[in-house]
């Protein structure tokens, strides 16, 4: 999860270049240098895109941006019943710079390793787009949802089918994988979660390509916050569910991520202050993820449980880039260790 | 939860004569008169002390104080070995004023409704303590934990004893029930939340007060994000545990509501924000959290499962006091139409 950033000096240096975070992220060289500068330091198995998850509420002309040390802001909410009237799925033009930079990295990797994807969920975009910056209770958006659930629900399509749109022309420009960040379906209620993110969600994925060029392209869905929901995300059409450090894998690859048809591979889960331990301590608790979900079942002719090591959400602006390093050698010696059958 | 505070007018005007949070909490008169104020408007069936989760590590000497508009804050902050050191239950004649209250409110109600008396989790008041405030990420405190988990059992420890010290005087004084509140359980990684929070939840409850002349106290215990957690809580030693909007009723009274030696009743969990829709949108909303836990059982000689309606998490300053109404009418006339077998 946002393998780049601030804890990376390379990546301070070419974001002052730039002169703002949407500069770097529009800007086809910067993007590409920043999403290759972690693996020039760490032995990654993936890349994944330097972006922001809010492009597309911008291209439908909401005005994003980043102050220093803030996060995003909108120039324009979307708060009323005519907000929502002018609403659109953006002309896809507008995020060329995205499929420019997609197609950019694609090449200077080489084949290195894979490249992912990615966008917001259509509820974290709405979110943003009603908030029109972060917010500590969802006020204004859940109020909205309570109040006149025909307007949520109407932004929600629109942004299912634009996110759709979005991660299709990703996959034409050269992503192997894609994403989907539902950074905030975890602070509704129960059944508001089912209706207004999980159901956008799969409207999203009901779009999008199997493959490009006769090579798979694996989707993945992230649900910060919904570990208690696996049950229900099981029946998404994807391939990954991303779990944050809450959850606990045995449980989780009990309940969604052994053998069959709904089978998902499980992506996470360490907590990423975990990052500000010592090297023996970051190696320690990499072993308790690992061994938590468990070694890959043995018999190779079955497409057994997978784990894909991941933090549980995105990384600190204050990591020191030597706990990455000792977090991605944890990793690869511990698995070792047990695909050897030595755990 | 936090009946009630600053969407109530009344309150504010209570406030401005004491001058400040701390003002309000610490008068006798204040502290009546608010816990007073919404039982003088709605038909609620208990109070709840009027208090902070906090007052703990004010009386430890951390300097508690609250600027209008923003969270709590901490004049010293504790992040190092020598800070933990210097820890100390305190002594409970810092507390008085709490205790104080309590008498001063029970007096006042006059057998009309039971007082609920309370505390912040040894584990929430932790994270304040080494963060001085509330935090987005919890990176100091997590920094601790995983970096230096001897301190954190030493500080946790610490605060165990003193809130069991606490709520039993709370007890001595007249709190008819006592709730503890675990409002960061939920931001702790699966194995870090049974170290360092449940256990030391369970460290105040085994040092709990049954019964306070001849009368049995019931405990409540309420951790924010703690639905995945469910089972493991079923543990605990206490009557009722609260739960957040997140959790699926019929699941939850399935895993742990239903008869059998560590049954629990559970209380919740409307989303707060419900509160910013229409009456009739209210009492809908309410209707389908009372219908989700469904209808108690109708054995009357077994002590079947038992549902206490509530939010599942504090009210916000912005509500409208008329929604307030709308939902507790909706509470009453819903749940006698369920009692008599009506749904």
């Amino acid at each position: 999860m946002r393998q780049a950033g601030r804890y990376l000096p390379e990546y301070k240096a070419t974001r002052a270049k730039a002169g703002s975070f949407m500069g770097l992220a529009t800007n086809t060289d910067y993007a590409t240098e920043v999403t290759l500068q972690p693996l020039e330091r760490f032995p990654l198995d993936a890349a994944i895109l330097f972006s922001d998850i809010l492009t597309i509420p911008d291209a439908m002309g909401l005005g994003l941006s980043f102050a220093l040390g803030e996060g995003p802001r909108f120039a324009t909410a979307v708060r009323d019943e005519a907000a929502v009237a002018r609403l659109e799925v953006p002309d896809m033009n507008k995020l060329r710079y995205v499929f420019d930079a997609v197609t950019s990295i694609r090449k200077a990797l080489n084949g290195r390793v894979p490249l992912i994807g990615f966008s917001g969920s259509p509820w974290t975009l709405a979110c943003y787009m009603v908030e029109g910056a972060g917010s500590d209770d969802y006020r204004l958006v859940k109020t909205m949802l309570y109040q006149r659930p025909d307007l949520m629900h109407k932004m929600l399509a629109i942004n299912a089918d634009a996110v759709a749109l979005y991660l299709n022309a990703q996959i034409e420009a050269g992503a192997q994988a894609v994403m989907i960040f539902d950074s905030w379906g975890g602070v509704l209620a129960d059944a508001a979660f089912h209706e207004f993110s999980l159901a956008y969600t799969a409207r999203v994925l009901a779009q999008l390509k199997r493959e490009h060029g006769g090579v798979k392209i694996p989707r993945l869905v992230f649900t910060k916050g919904g570990g208690q929901w696996l049950t229900s995300m099981k029946q998404l059409d994807c391939e990954v569910l991303g779990l944050d450090w809450t959850v606990n894998l045995a449980r989780a690859r009990a309940l969604v991520g052994e053998n069959g048809p709904n089978a998902k591979a499980l992506q996470g889960n360490l907590d990423p202050n975990v990052l500000f331990a010592s090297p023996a301590q970051i190696e320690a608790q990499v072993a308790s993820v690992l061994d938590s979900f468990g070694a890959p079942h043995l018999d190779v002719t079955q497409s057994g449980p997978t784990q894909i090591f991941n933090l549980g959400h995105g990384i600190s602006q204050f990591t020191p880039p030597e706990s990455v390093e000792a977090l991605v050698g944890a990793v690869h010696s511990h698995s070792r260790r047990m695909r050897a059958g030595g755990c």
